[in-house]
């Protein structure tokens, strides 16, 4: 079977790989249809590791994706062949103490697609625990089945964020995960989500949403716009997407007293944090690592319609010329949200 | 200046009253512009009382109101006359314990409009604190800011839900209240809301909502329904909006294991409750008694276009013929929600 | 191997049995040492059943249980053979959805000791797995060991309660676990906790606690008591532990405008409640099933001396005796609290 | 009256200063009776300064303060004169948009003792509003009412973490604020508090509290310590009290996946944050400032006997003397916890 091989940093093949073996009894066998490539994906393929995760061997990418099963394990009751279903990438210990918490995704024996040394899923078939492949409704598509996995990190930073209805929220960077974000804080609850980014061109992407508020910080401060948003208050919630240190030293300016700030960005290096800052609104920060028990929220939001993302996928490229739709994910163009690569039929 | 007054139980008159005095330094004076009518000054006009609240002297009847600020007191600062705005009803002692700790909606000092011995806003003007007085956006009209109060219960049912973002709920009983806490509830995070009624011609009006889904429970058990939209999962949130005895006994029925219930609709007698049946799925029950820190984040769905109040507006009337209005509402037609009196120019 | 077992209703012998068979990879084996006797296992033996759980076939008892570790599978970790341990009674589907969610106890397939048609642990060696089983530290005997299963149930009330440091609690009723709540209650952060019943036997044993108030409700009415000791204003969580009707109906009026209420007892039949009692203070009603989560947090507690359960064992019976011993629980006398069988060296 | 005047920054004089004017209706006058030394009253005394609140005009100092009420307004019905009260000494905007949601701590509008300009209470009468004044019991001596103030710092802190029941905790520094913060912890539902610092004579005095364990971090890595304590899983709760750089770097190795940090010490300037750290345990971070709604549950425990505060008094100082006191202070004795000044009979 064929599979994106990242050989070593910046080599990819598309190469025969050996296939999975059977499924377990609660296991499932997918055939994938559609992946999409991730940042994470990219920065393997550009640097060969993201901190302490280094490839040192060859590794299959890819860990955003929707499929077809196609077998089902002896014990698995809730899915069967010809399930159209997304996947979760990450599977932890399930009796290990922060699973037993609920808060699985920070187990640290989890196995995460296409993270040093777990092969991703950008082969054509793959094998997984049913307890974490989960069915698409009739309304939701292959190409926003395999949207969940990003959507899945701005869910949880809405569900960190314990929006109330009507929130006012404030997203910084809006990248792929700050539209992520931007779209769970709008469909979360928050009347209004003001996004502020330097790049006119993923701003005027985002600001076709409704509900969503947008300011280029090249000609406004984003302190400034949202004092005039909020009458001088300050938002209820400020999601850090940028990861830049200047918003980072800079974020409780944004919050209202008594708000929260979601850290979603993530700065290679410690940055400057203003303490007491924080401090003189008691503001609550929150950290994002991933998600846990996001992925039904997410599907459910998606096939009500609550949440659309279709107009995010900017190329749909073939699996034949994957390592075209890599090279083009490199250049980061301002006008390319999410890359998919469909998979063959 | 006229008013519509209570005399007693039975009889209203439109009739000369005693006008307010000067507004204190932290209050304002409104000309009002439109007023609801709610359930409750229907039931002191045909009952007399609620529960231990007697009407025992003739009382001006209303709380629903939006008006234009005339005139501000010597410490008020964030209104100035000409100010669009809307009112919230019931005024606590603001340094009482239960308002020092947020809840003022439950400090027993609590002074209500149109609640004996409280006079009400059936009149074209009223003093009123400005810390309960919320600017209208220039998107909400006159007639949206009279129905932030019946939706600001809708509001408070969401909030003490702690709703999910993609959370799933049902609300059971489509009387005004219910249509509000659906929208609510959808507005506020919810992916899917079910609404149960017997009446057909509400369940028509709710359903032209996007995200609300209906279900005549004369047809199809509620219960069963709810096992059908979720994989015999159930909900996340009951919104009980009945106060129907048998929907009570059985709203557990409706929930997902560790889901929640909250208790909007008030059954005058204690009625019996299935303890081990809540028990068994671990449930949380939240109540709600009217509304505490909510106008400015309805306000602001309704500003931004997430709430649209303006189809469940019935009929609007004129301030002359408000006891027509009032028996009317007494009729309780299936097909009106709101009515609405326009107050004079 | 010997076990006790429930024959049928109302029939116990001592009597061989069959054995485990050997641990599966993730299980220990354990010499069991001390197991305590709960009311439900006197319930299935005098009545047979408890609700739709039937002893249609013999069962051995007992579910709360010390012992020492034997033999440990190949993928256990954390403990080691001669570990002291205790075991968590109830295991779950480690991956289905309530399991996910950190919410295991709601898991509808938790296979429980003593629960029909599962065996309990009234017998020398059991079989169970590492993930359920939790090492003792040296300060905490087998004797309170075997009282971690009874108390997890007021920890998990208390947890359930959200107790704030400082809180004011009432236990209503000084049954066994009434008297576990008022332990979790005040070690987890309540300043003082009022504990009222009829028995005054049960109130002198519970006295002895620092920080526990009791209140004989033969002689005052406990809302006046509530009332008296805090300045009419209400405790901050009432525990309802009574089951009984009359306390349920009144519930509400112990509680502070916007307490909670957490329902432990179990009435067999739905019982009436005053809901527009608890919702003009806007109360939160919890409810607890079982537990989860809770063993490490109970250890912690009995190990750093916190909480000391050895004055409840009102008395230790060899295992040889302990048909005896389930007749004198049958007995309830007002002065016994938790009796415990010796497990053979 | 003679009060204690910050003249300018280190000029202290005991003179006389013009009494307050008569208690409006909703205030009382109070004896005042002791007056604890904060360390702000000190650097306001050494530095003229803190952050932008400078003092430019004579400032009576002190905050903490406890006394017998005198003379009541008209309006007020809690207090009496002859109660034993103690005082709370930040007064918000009652109906600020904060104090509104019951945070009246973050009002920008605070008025605060003995903060520049408002004048504090080391003068034998005050004027105090009554909603700010707390009734002592009778088993909460003068000198301990006097320690409220500091120890609602810990409060606060405490019920920001959210503890819940047999949390484990780590408290770095051991000064005034980290020993009350370590004290509400072990009292708000800790199983264990550890506590870390370089002083072994402020370690000592905590550790004499049963339920404190006590880590020299010349010795012992804090880290290390935790590690050890805590089977490698690290503490739910971290509370950074020193404002330390290099302990703010690695407070998220001290913390469990899925923990909190509570940052109460407050570093000057900005200081680097390890945010990936905190992410990859997806870490909630809270922030305290000053506190809301605790007297009554710092009183609360300090009546019921669960947390003592009379060992960490370390002198009491008369009135007449209070200049020493306040040169006593400046020297930071590491034994000194608390300073208290008597004030005149």
């Amino acid at each position: 079977m064929k599979a994106l091989v990242l050989e070593e940093k910046g080599k990819l093949s598309l190469r025969d790989f050996d296939i999975p073996g059977d499924p377990g009894p609660r296991d499932v066998r997918i055939k994938t249809h559609t992946v999409g490539i991730c940042g994470s994906d990219v920065h393997y393929y550009t640097h060969g590791k993201i901190g302490h995760f280094v490839v040192d061997a060859p590794m299959v990418l890819g860990h955003e994706a929707s499929g077809t099963v196609l077998e089902v394990g002896a014990d698995v009751t809730h899915l069967k062949p010809g399930d159209r279903v997304c996947m979760e990438p990450g599977i932890p210990d399930p009796t290990s103490r922060a699973a037993k918490l609920g808060i699985y995704n920070v187990d640290p024996a989890v196995s995460f697609w296409a993270t040093p040394p777990v092969h991703g899923c950008l082969t054509p078939e793959v094998i997984h625990p049913a307890a974490f492949t989960y069915k698409l409704p009739d309304a939701v598509s292959f190409a926003e089945g395999a949207m969940v996995e990003p959507f899945a990190i701005g869910m949880q930073a809405a569900l960190r964020a314990r929006i109330q209805p009507g929130d006012i929220a404030v997203v910084v960077g809006a990248g792929p995960i700050g539209m992520m974000v931007a779209l769970a804080a709008l469909a979360g609850g928050c009347a209004r989500v003001i996004v502020g980014d330097l790049a006119q061109p993923k701003l005027d992407i985002i600001s076709r949403y409704d509900g969503i508020e947008v300011v280029n910080i090249r000609q406004t401060p984003l302190a400034e716009a949202v004092a005039s948003a909020t009458d001088g208050w300050g938002c209820d919630v400020v999601f850090e997407c940028s990861g830049a240190a200047p918003a980072i030293l800079g974020m409780h300016t944004l919050a209202r007293p008594g708000g929260a700030i979601v850290l979603v960005g993530m700065p290679v290096d410690p940055v400057p944090v203003d303490i007491v800052g924080l401090q003189a609104k008691e503001l609550r920060v929150e950290t994002v690592f991933r998600y846990a028990n996001v992925y039904d929220r997410a599907i459910a939001l998606m096939g009500s319609g609550k949440v659309d993302l279709t107009p995010l996928i900017s190329a749909t490229i073939p699996f034949a010329d994957s390592i075209a739709a890599f090279d083009r994910a490199v250049e980061a163009r301002d006008t390319d949200v999410k890359l998919q690569i469909a998979m063959p039929e």
